[in-house]
């Protein structure tokens, strides 16, 4: 976290992956996310993993830093209080409030009244940003998005034409999308401060996938080649790179994108007689890129029985230093209890304590700014934490005004009272 | 593209993914975006997929909308030219130029004089953003960070401990830094434009994989449950979905995030009895998310019978309008050449004529802003296009020292002279 955007003030609401990623992002520049939820919580409050007790750690893990307000956006009071926050002046800036409020993050079905005209008609320069599924207005997430992405069918075993698609685990179309919003936000509340212009943003999630198979090359593959490319497995598609088993089990990647890493891998295994060798046998100049493609079964074969000859620490001892271009695979449990990166030895995580989950460490933004120290890494909120404190400093509600809110079952704080 | 940030210039040293995405995502908001190269192309000049005349679709997809600058950046006059192109007053601003120069990114190894300090030196409030491998300065690509996240070993066959780990195909990583170097850039950008300060902004893309892996929950499972997500192939872990095949060998994904999708799911397929006896048989209560994750595979025997007797179409038909969150499998070749959203059908995209190369769709920004017009999307330039023309407008360099520059081999045009 740092302090870089303290002056805004984002109202989210928001579901899942792409929007709350997208709003922490800004939480963690320092600007004031409220994320507005309905009483008992959104379709994500519980997604998993969740704790034995049902705390959800991913809700938890996207929703740092910001400020929950639970409200009964099913009636008209409660959607009322929501505008007034979204349009209500940002924070700092004197007695009257900042420039830097209404602002609005959704990736949520518009509620009655939120739609761009009708925020607009409340705060004239208004900046909301709405992620959707496909730009026609039907539903499309990052299952279907990346099923129709071209990349679950060259994913996993290769030569198996036909064979089953494999999804990505990694929600990576959302996470895009998210991070899309966040460069969209800042671009738009640049254009409001510099012309007093608010507007409307609009992304599609099949957009986002639809450009970055074409910013990737295999749009035009298609168009230009008439061909895709095939499915090999963990092969580096045009280079070589695969992975392989070490004498003890585990498994590492191995890879030559430079001409420099290719040499660095044949004198770090003493095999680069027997790869000249490769080459000469496949008639592959292994100096190119596409030369080690070609012959990359050859040299597999040779660093295979190499790695299978060898623990994980004399591969590790053997390439440290070398520049060759490697690393070990590891699975969640190993990345968290065995890699120090994982851990507050990096500057990225601080032990936060996570009410109602305990004490574990949280990773920041992952951007250093010279001019913008890191700050503590903020835990996310208790469901309805903020919503008097909200009512009252957003809104200047009196404190009498705010329990009969709460006796209507209009707001909500952290017991759902 | 658009013309938001239409006054800024950003100058690029890099390859492969990152850096150029995020500076073409920069260019694609209207940015004038320099990228200098070396005479020659650098690293990932040829990169597949590529023309059968060798042209580079790859980086065709991530540098449109650029310039183009080929300098000889091992000789100490060409990066001295380099540095005065970075260090040089922003597009528009009137006679001496704008303020929105002295902003560069880069994904390489820092050249000489190219460290924040010497940059500085030159404009005090240059904004450097640079992506590293891991943070202590090794070197780490997407594939090595994605080998180490615990993903590949979650990702493909089910039930299959210690079996083979399956990478991703699409670079996520790469793309979520060069994202985040995207919204780091207008944030200090919007930092130096109130505060007049520049700084140096440094992310690792290994942070970038550990933010991601603590922001979804996976940290916390590990620390707090003391365990990790398995491998579930295409299951949603914690929800339901899975992919099916139809009677004619297409492949679906089917999802019932919510409640309502779960109900329409049992209208649209005429399940709902049968699918109420799954949940009764699996103890399971088919409302939550968490019991149809348990009950997944008796909703999955009953969705693989109902999917196996009907085609594609026959399945498209009876979800139409139902609220059912689906979608079918496509590759590459299906998406380009079926998909309208993968088309000029789409205004994303725009057929553009890439120099090289020919005529193909190309996405622009998938974003739409109501206050910022579309834009013609750009093609990539030739290596080297505005080499004259950026030393001539930037530098103010006369012709004469300008080709006296191209004889010495310190600068050169299209055709590598």
């Amino acid at each position: 976290m740092n302090r870089l955007l303290a002056d805004l003030r984002i109202v989210e609401f928001s579901a899942f992956v792409a929007a709350p990623l997208g709003g922490m992002t800004m939480a963690q520049f320092g600007a004031e996310v409220i994320r507005i939820d309905p009483i008992g919580g959104a379709i994500d409050y519980n997604r998993w993993p969740v704790t034995d007790a049902g705390a959800s750690l991913y809700w938890a893990g996207l929703n740092k830093a910001k400020r929950s307000v639970a409200l009964a956006l099913d009636k008209p009071e409660g959607r009322e209080l929501a505008r007034a926050i979204a349009a209500a002046s940002g924070p700092g800036g004197g007695p009257g409030g900042g420039p830097g409020g209404g602002i609005v993050l959704t990736n949520l079905p518009p509620l009655p009244g939120f739609d761009y005209a009708s925020l607009k008609a409340v705060r004239d320069d208004i900046i909301l940003l709405r992620l959707i599924g496909n730009r026609d207005g039907t539903a499309a997430v990052d299952y279907t998005v990346n099923a129709a992405s071209g990349f679950p069918l060259v994913t996993g075993a290769s030569g198996t034409a036909g064979s089953a698609p494999v999804n990505h685990v990694l929600p990576a179309w959302d996470i895009a999308a998210g991070l899309y919003l966040a460069t969209a936000l800042l671009a738009a509340e640049r254009h409001r401060s510099r012309t007093g212009q608010g507007q409307e943003v609009v992304a599609a999630l099949s957009d986002v996938m639809l450009a970055m198979v074409g910013h990737l090359g295999y749009v035009g593959d298609v168009h230009i080649n008439g061909r895709a490319r095939p499915a090999i497995g963990n092969d580096l598609y045009g280079s070589f790179g695969r992975d392989f088993v070490c004498a003890d089990g585990h498994r590492v990647m191995i890879i030559a994108l430079t001409p420099r890493q290719w040499r660095a891998l044949g004198r770090a295994t003493g095999l680069a007689d027997k790869l000249a060798m490769a080459g000469a046998m496949m008639e592959a100049d292994l100096e190119t890129e596409a030369g080690r493609f070609e012959a990359r079964d050859a040299i597999a074969a040779l660093l295979a029985r190499w790695c299978a000859g060898r623990t994980l620490p004399e591969i590790g001892a053997a390439f440290k230093g070398t520049g060759v271009l490697w690393g070990p695979f590891q699975d969640f449990v190993g990345l968290v209890r065995d890699d120090p990166r994982c851990s507050p030895a990096n500057p990225l995580f601080a032990e936060v304590e996570q009410p109602g989950i305990g004490r574990y460490p949280m990773p920041g933004l992952p951007l250093d700014f010279g001019a913008a120290p890191r700050q503590p890494t903020r835990p996310a909120p208790r469901l309805g934490e903020h919503t008097d404190e909200v009512l009252a400093q957003v809104l200047g509600l009196p404190a009498a005004e705010i329990g009969r809110l709460h006796d209507l079952g209009i707001a909500a704080g952290p017991e759902g009272r």
